[in-house]
C-alpha cells in the first residue's frame, strides 16, 4: 500500500504540479480512505519529501548508466538530452517552481542533488570533451558547468518562459543544443553532426 | 550640485554597491553638508533612482552607436563584449544585488530596461545574424535571446558565482563567447575567428 500511494502521489505531482493535489484527491485516485494514507505517512510533506527524493536517486542511476553507454562526451550529452525530453514530456512544469515556493524541504533535496551530482556529472563531461579535443582547449570549466546547471532551472521559471507561450521541452532542447554547440572543437562538430544526421534517419529517435 | 552629487553618489555606489554607501559617506566625499544634499534630494532612494536612470540612458545611447558603427552581428556581439567588460571593469558586483534586494523601483527601472531595450537589442542581433547566414538558420530566437539576458543577470548573482571564487568579467566574457559559438554557421565561425586573430594583434583590444 504505501509503494502504491507513492506511486499515485508521483503520477498526480507529474500531472498536476505539487501545490494542487490535496491528500482527498490521492485518497479518490487510489479508491482508499484518506486514513488509510495518513496510517503510512504523517502528511503531504511526508509524501513529497520521499517521492522526491525516489525520483532523484532513480534519475540518478538512469545518469549513471547513460555516463557508462555513452561513446564519448558529444554522444553522453546527446543521449542526456534525449533522457530530459522523455522525462519531461509528461511533466506540468509548474512541479518545480511549486517545490521552490512552498515545499522548502523537498527544494533542498533537489538542490543537493543539483550541487553535487549534476555539477559533478558535467564537470566530468566537459572535462573529458576538453581532454578528447571534442571541446576547446580554453573552456572554463567552473564557469560553463554552472551555467548548464542554472539553465535546467531557468527553463522552468514562468517569469522567463511563461507554459503559455513556451514548451519547457522546446526549451531545455534549445538550451542543451546551444550549450553543447559553444563547447565544440572542429573535431567535436564533425561528431556531433554525424550524430545529429544519425537520429534524422532514426525515426524513432528525434 | 545637483550634477555633483549624483557624479559622486555614482561613483561610490559603483565602487561599493548602493546598500553600504549613507548620506554621509556621499556628503564626506563631496566635502558638503547632508542638509545641502537634502536641499536638492528628498531622501538616498531618489538619488539611486535617479543615478540608475541615467546610467541607463547612457547605456542605450553607447549600445545604440555600437549597433550602428558594427560591421555585422558577429562583429556587434564582440564589440558589445568589450564595451561590457570596460563597464563591469571598476563595478563592484553586489551593485546589481542590492538594487534587487533593497531597492525596488531601482530594480524596476533596470527591468524595465532589460525588458524593452536589451531584448529588442539581442533579438534583432540574432534576426540579422540568420539573415546573414552568420547564424543557424534554426535557432529560436525568442528562446535563446531570453537565455542571453538571463546569463547577464545570473553573472551578478553571488549565490551562483561568490565574488571570492569568481570575476564577474570573467563569467560575462566566458557567458558571451560561449553563447555567440552556440549560434555560429561555419561561415559564421570563419567572421568570429578571424575578428579574434585581429584582436590579438592589437594589443590594446584584448
Amino acid at each position: 500500500m504505501r509503494d502504491r500511494i507513492l506511486e499515485t502521489a508521483e503520477k498526480l505531482f507529474w500531472r498536476y504540479g505539487v501545490k494542487s493535489v490535496t491528500m482527498d484527491d490521492m485518497a479518490r485516485e487510489l479508491g482508499i480512505s484518506k486514513k488509510t494514507i495518513y496510517q503510512h505517512f504523517a502528511d503531504k510533506d511526508a509524501i513529497i519529501n520521499e517521492v522526491v527524493g525516489m525520483e532523484l536517486s532513480c534519475e540518478r542511476s538512469d545518469i549513471s548508466q547513460l555516463e557508462i553507454e555513452a561513446q564519448n562526451p558529444v554522444d553522453e550529452m546527446l543521449q542526456a538530452s534525449r533522457y530530459l525530453s522523455k522525462e519531461l514530456a509528461s511533466m506540468n512544469p509548474v512541479l518545480l517552481y511549486d517545490l521552490k515556493k512552498y515545499y522548502p524541504k523537498a527544494w533542498n533535496l533537489f538542490q543537493a542533488h543539483k550541487q553535487q551530482h549534476m555539477m559533478k556529472s558535467i564537470r566530468r563531461n566537459l572535462e573529458q570533451g576538453i581532454a578528447l579535443e571534442l571541446y576547446r582547449p580554453d573552456l572554463n570549466v567552473e564557469i560553463l558547468s554552472r551555467l548548464r546547471l542554472e539553465q535546467v532551472e531557468m527553463a522552468f521559471d514562468p517569469s522567463i518562459f511563461p507554459p503559455s507561450r513556451f514548451s519547457m521541452i522546446d526549451v531545455q532542447m534549445e538550451f542543451l543544443h546551444h550549450f553543447l554547440r559553444g563547447l565544440l572543437t572542429e573535431k567535436g562538430f564533425q561528431l556531433y553532426n554525424h550524430y545529429l544526421e544519425q537520429s534524422a534517419i532514426e525515426p524513432n529517435n528525434p
